[in-house]
């Protein structure tokens, strides 16, 4: 007998080349299947709601994976966080119903961009989590940058992407600009349906230099409604960026109750 | 000409067999005078305030240099910025009376210890930078336990020192447990004239001991006067222990201004 899990993994990206598998480089993913495979005894396939690139931390990554029924939820985690190296960290597994995919079964996802306004955003306790901006952001334009995000659009000109013929349509349900530590920083909360390659990181980037006054705030609807000529600013550093949480239909984790 | 200065480094100790120079092993000191000797033209010793041991991190190091007069307060600290390591960061330097020892000129030291009180203390995020306990501290024992520290005592028996002759005498100004990051964690904050080696670590272990309810409260008054039969608890995580600030007379600092 088989069972499905999803645990919700934290990652500290320093040392990754990023989530998937890589015939060359150290991933998340290559780790956590490892260990999975020494518990299981053989070959487990691990799914995660979002491919994060190197650097990319994570609070709270949704991973699915079949496993023997012998391993409850708690016998796992324990397992896991007992083997896995350092810098990963399962907070916690759930039974999920038969057929659960992180990835595919993931209605929402949701993202953080952390950036440090003062000096010692430069010290090595903070270098490798967010980026070191070093100098203060008005308010008022990361606030109006943010509230123009919200609802659906068509990201093309914000994210990398594979061609013309690719869905970039995504609907941005949360986005907003909250104060960290005091004055120290800013962190960017933003919440959608998905999120396209690069997509944060380029969205922070061209907020970023808008509230900085480098480029006009009529720039980011420009973007969004891809008008001829107007370019994203250079993506933000990846160590800023945190996969915070994935989001699923309540009936992937009600079990024994089929019939409700 | 030369100059003398002070400069104050954060490190984050986890990559480091400690402070001080070692015939194997990476030193923060070790790194330090690399670079100064890059810069400098030659071989430039750097004394620090305290040797901190493998693991344990500096928030203010106080490090003195003696270094070419052509080398600016500001320059030199610009220059050590761009070639030390991503775990050292210097936050300022500024210029000393010839003759500043960053040690033997030293009136007092800080210390920090950090204890993570909740499950996600577990985190890569956090586990290098604090002690995971994951449980919560009874706030009125740990403070009784602080409040009996001040004042001056003789720590040999909360120590590892040399043997009977070895001065064990320091006078500790300043203990107090603050709560960090809402209830999620606490921190010790401890400054004194001086610390024997482990004293810190040994502090906490046997106050953590005492809060648990694993060890009589009457205890650390009798490591205080070297009761007999009584042993200090094993000294908390080297991770936890973070070099706050040295202090020194103002006169060290006060330049081109010797008749005042």
């Amino acid at each position: 007998m088989d069972r499905t899990v999803c645990a919700r993994l934290h990652y500290d990206g320093t040392h990754f080349v990023g989530w998937q598998l890589q015939p060359d480089g150290r991933t998340v993913q290559g780790e956590f299947e490892a260990v999975l495979e020494r518990l299981c005894g053989g070959r487990v396939r691990a799914h995660a709601a979002g491919r994060t690139d190197a650097g990319v931390h994570a609070l709270g990554m949704a991973v699915s994976a079949t496993v023997p029924a012998r391993w409850t939820p708690e016998a796992l985690r324990r397992a896991l966080n007992a083997l896995l190296p350092p810098d990963c960290w399962v907070a916690d597994v759930r039974e999920a119903q038969p057929g659960f995919h992180a990835r595919k079964s993931a209605t929402g996802r949701a993202y953080c961009y952390r950036i440090g306004a003062d000096a010692e955003a430069a010290s090595p306790f903070r270098r490798p989590y967010e980026w070191a901006l070093g100098r203060d952001l008005p308010a008022d334009a990361l606030q109006r940058g943010a509230a123009s995000l919200v609802g659906p659009h068509d990201f093309r000109a914000l994210a990398v992407h594979t061609g013309g013929k690719e869905n970039c349509r995504c609907t941005i349900r949360r986005a907003r600009w909250v104060r960290r530590d005091g004055e120290r920083g800013w962190e960017f909360e933003v919440a959608a349906d998905r999120f396209l390659h690069h997509m944060v990181r380029m969205l922070v980037g061209t907020m970023v230099e808008m509230a900085l006054g480098r480029r006009p705030e009529t720039d980011l609807d420009r973007l969004l409604t891809q008008a001829d000529g107007v370019r994203a600013s250079p993506p933000a550093p990846a160590r800023g960026l945190y996969f915070v949480a994935a989001e699923y239909p309540d009936r992937w984790f009600r079990l024994g109750d089929d019939t409700a």
